[in-house]
């Protein structure tokens, strides 16, 4: 599935762009022209002039009014109003819709989501969310993600793509991932999953040759078959690592009143890992020391390691640690 | 047992004191006489005058030249000097030494440690070490580690009490400690035990008010009776927290040809740390968790945890590491 046109776009509209601080249109149009270096179209029905990180903007009352094509909207709103925007952006010719948004499913309101994608469905426009924190591409600069850039770091571009069914965790990693120094390439918030999935953004991310492991938190996957099917194809070209939340019966509760997932047994999900060759991984730390040597190395030709160290106490740890983990001390030659 | 004249001399002896920046000698002489208030003489063969942290101080040729009255006496001498120096300590009327030389057991000269531990006995010396870093006493400043302060970080004084089995490790714990800002009582590297080993200490930390939690690295016991006897009588006045390396067939390899400690198997010591109530630690950030927690809080009475979050996928993450490690959530009425 190509979705180049999601992260690769020539041009942008901001609807519900905003010069308020603290607004999420304000935030958005902030980190959207800090490095993105294609255009960007503000759009309020209150029209105006706003100015941005010291750039000026006029602001068109429609999309409709933008005198340029546009790829994609990115849609901050009040959620009754989302369907007909996206009517417009139909109009416009716009590809692809982030919908940052919230009030939708999350909120007891599954009908507006569901009048919302057969919207979207009849202009033939692709959605991301609703209910998201934005989609940041760390390669071309182009990020939507409504925490401005002085409340969220942005780590530096490198090559290990993340997607994450919760906002505050996704925000958590890229600030972990900025202090760590890992590269990433890009950034997804899955939010509701109205139209595009878990599994849509695996296989879009399979074909990426800027991403060389995928990452996901997830607390429940959409459709079970689409996922066992193309992680099986994915895990093939690149390493994926999910962190699966709601493994317990209190986790899964949580999640339900969370994105409403429904997060079901874990032993399907680890079931289906291992047949799919997914790896999982139980915390963040590990979701991203995984990825950090996968993405770092090439996967070990067998189950061999040796150690290097100046310190006796941590060669016998680290002897322990490798043992325990199903590893073999190597056995050196004289 | 008390081993306050340790921790608090009035008076210290440097033996082997320098003047070169480098020298094992030099660095003791700088760590001592940066925050200790006690007295501090210098003792070198080579006699002179040596100028360290600012201040001048006279060298003694022998420590039984020194006009006042020593309470310990550090000693980094070459090994073979080192008894010759104990039997003039005796002499002096010391009571306690901290022989940081190595070259003995740990380099096969298990007769040379046996002759230091004889004269040691002789005169009612406790030593600790050989061939170890150090002592250091937060409270006070007492630091006789010969890692100097800009190469390794001291932390603030606080509740935990730390042994070591293992130099670097011991150095790694106390960077740790005093970048994380956790408090630290007592430091102790134990370096060979020839004289005093983990259950004397830990019988002296479990009496000292200023410690409220022990940890320990080790990669053996020295006297498994002793310790089990001690560890129970211990672990009823405060916590014991022990990471015990060597738990691998190549663990307990490495061990060996670190410290020469016979790891022994580690389901004995499993069995051992369960009916004496230590809890065991399989890493060092495990180590000192516990440990944080334990020394900022009181024991919680039962096993039911609430969860209070702003983030959705943080409180599912949380449900589910509280369940899988045993834990449950509480149930909040109404």
């Amino acid at each position: 599935m190509n979705l180049d046109f999601l992260f690769y776009p020539r041009s942008v509209a901001v609807i519900g762009a905003s010069n308020v601080p603290g607004k999420v249109g304000n935030a958005i149009m902030r980190s959207i022209t800090l490095k993105y270096r294609g255009r960007v179209y503000a759009v309020n029905v209150k029209g105006g002039e706003i100015e941005v990180n010291g750039k000026k903007f006029k602001v068109y009352r429609s999309i409709l009014e933008v005198p340029d094509d546009v790829d994609v909207a990115v849609i901050a709103v009040p959620a009754k109003f989302v369907p007909d925007v996206v009517d417009e952006c139909g109009q416009k010719g716009v590809k692809g819709a982030i919908v940052i948004s919230a009030g939708f499913k999350e909120a007891g309101r599954a009908d507006l989501e569901e009048e919302l994608v057969k919207r979207a469905r009849k202009w033939g426009i692709r959605l991301v969310g609703p209910n998201c924190l934005g989609v940041t591409n760390l390669e071309n600069g182009f990020d939507c993600n409504f925490n401005p850039p002085e409340r969220q770091a942005r780590p530096k571009f490198g090559g290990i793509a993340f997607m994450s069914q919760s906002g505050a965790f996704g925000a958590a990693i890229l600030d972990w991932a900025a202090r760590h120094e890992v590269g990433m390439s890009k950034f997804i918030s899955l939010g509701n999953m109205a139209d595009l999935d878990e599994s849509d953004f695996m296989s879009y991310l399979r074909d990426d040759p800027k991403t060389k492991v995928i990452t996901a938190y997830l607390e429940g996957v959409k459709d079970g078959r689409k996922f066992f099917n193309i992680a099986k194809e994915t895990t093939k070209v690149k390493p994926v690592i999910i962190l699966k939340a709601g493994r317990t019966e209190a986790g899964a509760k949580a999640a339900v009143s969370h994105t409403g997932s429904l997060a079901g047994s874990y032993a399907i999900y680890q079931a289906a890992f291992e047949q799919t060759g997914v790896l999982g991984a139980k915390s963040m730390r590990q979701l991203f020391n995984y990825a950090k040597a996968l993405a770092m190395q090439k996967p070990a030709k067998g189950d061999r390691v040796a150690i290097v160290t100046n310190g006796g106490g941590v060669g016998v740890m680290m002897s322990d640690g490798l043992l325990e983990r199903g590893l073999k001390l190597a056995q050196l030659s004289d």
